[in-house]
């Protein structure tokens, strides 16, 4: 499937600032940069950076001044999304067998107190049926239970706040998912992706919990077709795969983000109660 | 220096359990194993794994019935510990230049709220001097006002709250020391080791800042001499780097941990408010 | 129903220290003191005080010098419950017509932050019902999933934390009852009091709704009958109404507990999900 | 003093809805009403009780249809501040000798967890001397610590955040005054009240704390003279004493509030960190 995506940020810096972007779509197996830019007006200094071998990618610029600045990111990407079926989806992880990329997305983070959640998380999804079935129904439960509202959550909040707050936006959402994951001791990562038909437009971010050998793809706020996302980012959680950090004073004053979809026979898929098969970017 | 350091620890598993530990000397550039063994009784089938190429070690082994085990490591570890001068401890941290690895440890964590506290840093700390003169005055100020008591927090505890409730143990004394540094734009991160001449015996947990291109190291508990330890891990906090992960329901109903300086000359070290140089463990 | 009730508290104080105790049975219309005697040895001056007019009793004493002392409590008391029939417990509440005595039982306390789980508590239970069921299904609830498991919980635990770490002892399922009912503009309020056939002995913490112009009683543990109970106090939450309060340095080193039915025909009765009516102690 | 009040505030019901409001003046021994309105546009009926006969007025009224209405209060009232001296101020306080009513104050409540900053009061002001340079010590503190800063917290926000987070408004200011005296067994309380000269003009937010027998007064935000406010009530915390409450869906939409002075030899008092006299509401 092939996207288009484009994203325009503006930022207002009222001291001398050094700001890391991970705004580019992560270059992967199943996600191929047909075309891509990115500029910064005016023109400073930039560098773009990747924390491991991932594909994922940041970039970073220094103002020795206090500036107003826009960076501007396109790109035309193709994305094969890997449908996973029920067989796969019902092998039970193993721990001792993990990959040790993945143990890290077992434990708590920041944003994702799974220390804290244990007995709720087994009372609640701990019987629910496969480790898919239990995922799928912590999906589901998070989409009946929290109420999507703008603006309702700050950059502080995390996990153990929205489970009784119940409010929150897409990143209040997938925290509290890894969050539930993580403590039936199922790995899950954040997932921060441009997302095609998403209102108003905006970075989206989701999460992926590790089925079967996999990294399957949910999306509590059932917003966006599943199938729709362009990845930029994996992470533990928010406090690693911010849009913008910056070290300095400094305010976001503009952005236009858009996510495309250019092949005429997209059909978007979205994951019922009752889903017997996934879905996987890599 | 040479150490010779000791562990032993008794679980009782009852359930069925997956168990990863972190409890072998790290391999580093300044941390070499001369000798070592490891083993675990009755005769469990392990598997040794590191996370990275960083020389950090785990051990997993997983249960398939209830049962108690015992674990036992013993090493002889020579460590070089690099004495770092003024200059260099001087030389601000610029964070575009900061080498990617080292980026992550600028971000919150699970233990380390450094994005709620960014104000109390900035106004305690911010006007200290030298990057290495704020942390030193971090570690000073946690050692002054928290106070050392075994068995005042747990496991859920964070810096957030022992800056409140002024109490904790090393664990303690290290996420405050991290989330403080990070709340002033300076990478820190986690520390654990065995530690000479400490009282009672136990693992230990400090933290490193990156000061000057190098991991300066601190331990605000004072209770060790900062040339007397042996590197297990860092990593962002003790989420990460748990001495005992397990998957099951099981207990520590043992543990005996030891730590000898195996050379006669061994001076140590201690860091004062004033002091000009620092330590590096690499 | 007649109860004979006791207590013997021992506290060892190593500073001086002024003590507040909350031990004596309460005097109203429908709880009336037989007998009773109250001393302190060694023989130390106290008095006696009610904050109100509302029958609940303190007694304060004071220290001069570390010391070690035990104050022992024993009353016959006859207790009449009402119970309360489906007619009254239907009658919806008007807030415009409470008394101003119950207003403050609306709002939250140290405890009970009722203000900060309103749509859960909307969502949960705004539909159970009546209030009288509301406070029922809320009350169930609890009993259905929150553990019983002493030792979990310390005296900083609250409401907030109970919903999410889904453990506690009695006086964190009362508390979380309370807030629960609050939440959905039902005042509530905490009743700590000895119960006949709790197991092992000690103080017990319950809470009361307020439906039809009663305060309906409720016991989330269903650890004893409902009917069982010579109350103490009320309040807003335990923070006003601890067995003991002091002021200084000490600890509690002996307890001893009893409450007997002194009546041959006490049918002990329990809430059930599907109840129709409540009872009220005055 | 003679202080001319006023208040208009408009409120948009979207569903029927209960509100209480607390904006009268209170009647007290020092504090007199010489005139005084209050009206609701359009001609709703209305009540104004008290909770105690402690001259705190509230007024409530129903709504049985969502509506738009505006209460309007004016008042001229004649207040009588003490100068308390320091041979008063000096006087330690004996919990055993504490009035019943004072007794409350003690202990910890929604938004001021004494509780759980015993120790970090203890260090921190625990040896500044006197009772009242104990409690100027924590004003002077707070003053110089936490930053005023409208919209930095919301309603949830309580004295444990305040602490660490660094900012807050006016109630803010004053949880972390009442919290932190409580934790030194200091009797504190909240004081709302109309502010003469505060700007942008608001209700006030302050706190008593009770030396020598009487309750003086404090302000960390020193926005205000000390002796340019008009006791509207006191109360636990703000959750006790709100300037509207209401139970249904509402929001206030304009403010108008105002107060003067109608003396002409007002002369402003404030207080400094060496202050030897404090001054008293009654």
């Amino acid at each position: 499937m092939k996207f288009k995506v484009f994203s325009e940020l503006t930022y207002v810096a009222t001291t001398p600032a050094t700001f890391i972007f991970n705004i580019h779509a992560a270059k992967t197996a199943n996600q191929q940069i047909l075309e891509e830019s990115f500029s910064v007006s005016p023109d400073i200094y930039y560098e773009i950076f990747s924390l491991g071998n991932n594909g994922i990618r940041f970039v970073k610029l220094e103002l020795y001044v206090p500036l107003t600045f826009t960076i501007t990111y396109q790109a035309q990407v193709e994305v094969s999304h890997e449908v996973i079926n029920e067989s796969t989806l019902s092998t039970p992880t193993s721990i001792m067998q993990l990959d040790p990329g993945v143990i890290p997305f077992l434990y708590p983070s920041r944003h994702c107190q799974s220390d804290k959640i244990y007995k709720l998380a087994q009372s609640e999804f701990g019987n629910a049926g496969t480790i898919f079935q239990q995922v799928n129904a912590i999906n589901e439960w998070i989409y009946q239970h929290i109420e999507y509202l703008g603006g309702s959550t700050n950059s502080g909040t995390s996990a153990y706040d929205t489970l009784t707050q119940r409010e929150g936006v897409c990143k209040d959402f997938a925290h509290l998912g890894i969050a539930l994951c993580r403590a039936l001791d199922i790995p899950a990562r954040y997932f921060t992706g441009y997302a095609y038909d998403l209102n108003p437009p905006d970075f989206h971010a989701c999460y992926e919990a590790y089925i079967g050998g996999r990294w399957i793809f949910f999306d509590a706020t059932k917003l966006v077709p599943i199938n729709g996302l362009v990845k930029i980012a994996n992470s533990k959680d928010a406090a690693e795969a911010a849009v913008a950090s910056f070290f300095g004073s400094a305010m976001c004053t503009f952005m236009n983000i858009q996510c495309e979809v250019m092949d005429e026979n997209f059909e978007p898929y979205l994951l019922t109660p009752d889903a017997t098969e996934g879905i996987a970017y890599t």
